[in-house]
């Protein structure tokens, strides 16, 4: 109990730090706010900005994946041909008294284990079992409840020719649509992937949890084509003598090595694995502790229907577990569902080793009828006929490539078997997505970085922050403002924030023990002082922020140490 | 005649290549498509994100500027308070006959010079007495104009408890409404900046122009605030032997120095003239060319009312000349207008050199009647009173600090006179703002670099992109893929792509005359082919794009270059 109220405060001071210092603090707080929504102030959006850069240059450096950017604002067939308009949903009830929506899985929490993977009618039961009371008001006085879509809508366009639309809940769509102009670019060569960082919006029904919550969110996703029937050629040595936390499914929860688990057929797929991987890597390196981290798999049942492996990255923090990135095999399913709702061809070619003999059971034209019959249409009524399979049955319509529609008559046509010689056949690709939530692994990195020592007035806080996603790269203090040395420090301001990706703050009032805890707050690698001997020798104090070592160094040795 | 065909049968080639090679093509395109929403495609996707990078590096630099970034959904308060609600809008008409929405102004531009800025009045004469056809449907029924907002809508929550929003139509309203958490990062001193990169949205009636006209945009602003009773301190010197072509409101157009036409109060206001020489200097790095890049001055009466000054940046492409960044002064508007429409202080603190002795005339409480009278709450009353001014008049009502309000009555009160010393004064700071639309420099960065040299199928083309620009950086080609040079060349791919920041595609097929001109097409700055020497010495041909010269280099040479 002491260590809940431990933890609960230590979150309520971490939160106002962040909001203190302009990390991440609540958008359009001086309108009033609004829920969900957050934003990354004046320290936090260089922090945000650091991550998203690693974040791509991590997949870019795989050789084999490209960047693209869609628009946010989508059409209305294309979030129903991938079954958002559908399927996106959380069921809601709304309090009688006061008319705020509430999720009713969420309410009733404390009345099941998993009130999240309850039908509508179980949840409804439930619910009027447990009668909780209204979080906003008290009152206990719900209406039935019912799923609502959670995809903020919208309409392109003015007046009648407006068309509906909705702001994307997630920048996957965009890789499907986009797959014509992927494949071209690799020159009809599989595997290849495709990521897109960007907002994704969910309009959530009530939201907590600061920023595990969002309405708006940054995401970072990558879907990678493969051929289903091709050996994944992952090289996975690398991995074998790290030790992961995995959760399975359907076995003990464990240390494994990732090749380990794929050889014990754990994980279920070597693409999957290699994500998985690549995704520690990745995680690590922008200062996730290891430690911190576990790979969870989906239950059968939780997982959409047609995935076939799915794995969460949860990382733990603040909110207990959190699910921050999920590597899904989505197998064809989506470009599948985007070929029949637009009848374009969303494929890949196989060559045959060796081309393949293929019997054809159908049917042809009967000539002599057809050919009086249909006159100069009859050579495409001859295609449209041989493309049906032996179960077609006569008198039928046909449509014909050119649109034109024909009655078919038995008369017109007779049986075929023949025989057909293939040298490779179009299929539709299998896809494996790394799908990152940018926000919810930000607060894990501060959550991990964010390190306490002393109590009261005493309090000392320092951000450890790996380097590479600090805000700031240095702080640079003139020891007093006077006697010359405020305007050298200035000078060296100047200079250091004219290198390349380089960001320094110039910090001039206050001791320089305060100052060098306003750097420490927000995470500073380093801060470098500017004071007397300054101005004799021109070399200044470099001190490091994890180890509060200091040394004197040139300028020159500042810049390189800054650059390096 | 010709040059206008030939340039329109070039913008044709253009935009078709840029489709084809998967730079920038129309969204959604399997399903149909939307107007005025653009993909970033396997190729111009990191051609975005490299111009954002350069962009932002270039503000970062300053030293003064720190990134944030803000959500786009935006309750109505906020746009509202901005001024968006009320004037973010095009004058509209409908179609009777096919219901398509056209934009007024558009249809009427063969029928008078500057039809946007016409009056709702004056345009619907003009529809009425030109009756132009409608361009969808070609027939002649138009309904009433009417001023249509151009901000998409859309609600935040769920049930009656949802709340009524937008999409941000400008990145600018965040860098206002988090004004105080940049005042405290910058220590509350001025001046200072904040900037940010993302998606603007504005519902366009009938969008047109490529990517000149866009629904959904990326958009990059930066917010300077500056106390406009201090002299700004702007070193100038570096612009002052470079000619810029400036076109002024009330003067000739012409070549002139930035520093001249501030001297010359051609430019109002030096920050302005900072931002523009800086703008400058960001457009010639991004590979703009210098001589298709004007400044225009807004008239007064095409600038907003508050506006002090306002100087676009035009660039000269296949649309003529098209304002790309837009750099104003726009006095302390925002600020005021967030601070009116929310009661919070949106202001800075200027301390006077010297204290100043102010006379106060006014009220103040006659003890003997109002202790007695209002008893614990008389010192509250007091505080009340003496901030009335001298034309307050008596009985009137009072709302105290903590709420509670009284009645005061002429009794209570008598007048004083009385000198007060103040060290400094509350002021609302003012901005200077360069805004920038990303997608159209983008375009012109292309339109410049796009050159044509032969005709037919002898037609060659060249993107002759800067290099920190150019999407992919340097393609790696086997001369044959047998005899190991497709290894070695997968293997030197591998390699470059694991240089950060470095992007190699490899590419096997063809000739290699053809692979050059794909490569050369898309503007990649180098050719790296593997041949037989290769497998011998381990040099391979470095080809540089816009010489086509070549030369032998180790795989470390390579290395160097790339990341140089």
């Amino acid at each position: 109990m002491d260590d809940e109220r431990a933890a609960v405060e230590r979150l309520e001071r971490l939160t106002g730090m962040l909001r203190r210092r302009g990390v991440v603090l609540p958008a359009f707080e001086i309108h009033g706010g609004a829920k969900g929504l957050y934003d990354f102030g004046p320290v936090g959006g260089r922090l945000r900005a650091k991550v998203e850069s690693v974040w791509r240059d991590h997949w870019t450096s795989q050789g084999d994946v490209v960047e693209i950017s869609c628009p946010t604002v989508t059409p209305f067939a294309v979030l129903e041909a991938s079954g958002h308009v559908a399927e996106f949903s959380d069921f809601m009830t709304v309090c009688g008294a006061c008319e705020e929506a509430s999720r009713a899985d969420t309410m009733l929490e404390a009345h099941h284990p998993n009130p999240d993977a309850l039908s509508l009618a179980d949840l409804q039961a439930l619910l009027d079992e447990a009668s909780p009371a209204c979080p906003a008001c008290g009152e206990v006085s719900w209406s039935p409840v019912k799923a609502e879509n959670l995809m903020f809508d919208t309409v392109i366009g003015a007046g009648s020719s407006g068309r509906a639309a909705f702001l994307r809940p997630e920048t996957a769509q965009g890789m499907f649509t986009n797959y014509p102009a992927l494949y071209r670019h690799f020159r009809e060569r599989l595997p290849f992937g495709a990521m897109q960082l960007g907002r994704g919006y969910r309009n959530e029904i009530s939201p907590r949890q600061g920023m595990i919550r969002l309405r708006e969110f940054n995401m970072a996703e990558l879907e990678y084509f493969i051929d289903p029937e091709v050996e994944a050629a992952h090289d996975l040595s690398p991995w074998s003598n790290i030790n992961v936390h995995l959760v399975p499914a359907e076995s003990e929860p464990g240390p494994s090595t990732i090749p380990a688990a794929l050889e014990a057929g754990t994980i279920l797929h070597p693409t999957v694995a290699w994500f998985m991987a690549r995704t520690y890597d990745l995680m690590l390196a922008l200062g996730v502790d290891a430690d911190r981290l576990r790979f969870r798999q989906h239950a059968r049942d939780e997982m959409a229907h047609y995935a076939m492996d799915c794995w969460d990255v949860e990382l733990h923090g603040s909110y207990g577990w959190v699910e921050c990135v999920g590597i899904a095999h989505r197998g064809c399913y989506d470009l599948d569902a985007h070929e029949q709702a637009t009848g374009q061809r969303l494929r890949a070619w196989r060559s045959f080793d060796a081309p393949r003999t293929v019997e054809v059971d159908g049917w042809t034209v009967e000539g002599a009828v057809a050919g009086p019959a249909f006159r100069a249409l009859a050579g495409k009524v001859k295609v449209a006929v041989e493309a049906l399979d032996a179960s077609a049955s006569f008198p039928c319509s046909l449509t014909l490539e050119d649109g034109n529609v024909v009655e078919v008559l038995p008369e017109h046509v007779k049986r075929l078997q023949r025989t057909v010689t293939e040298a490779g056949e179009w299929f539709v690709p299998h896809v494996v997505e790394p799908a990152f939530g940018i926000d919810r692994i930000i607060w894990h990195l501060i959550d991990h970085a964010y390190e306490e020592a002393g109590e009261g007035d005493e309090a000392y806080v320092r951000l450890r922050l790996h380097r590479d996603v600090a805000p700031v790269d240095a702080a640079v203090l003139p020891l007093f403002e006077k006697d010359g040395m405020g305007d050298r420090a200035r000078e060296v301001h100047r200079r250091l924030c004219s290198l390349r990706g380089v960001q320094a703050i110039y910090d001039g009032s206050g001791s320089i023990g305060r100052r060098y805890a306003r750097a420490d707050e927000i995470g500073t690698p380093c801060c470098i002082t500017i004071d007397h001997q300054t101005l004799q020798d021109g070399t200044m104090t470099w001190r490091e922020r994890d180890t509060g070592e200091q040394e004197r160094l040139s300028i020159e040795a500042v810049e390189a140490r800054l650059r390096a």
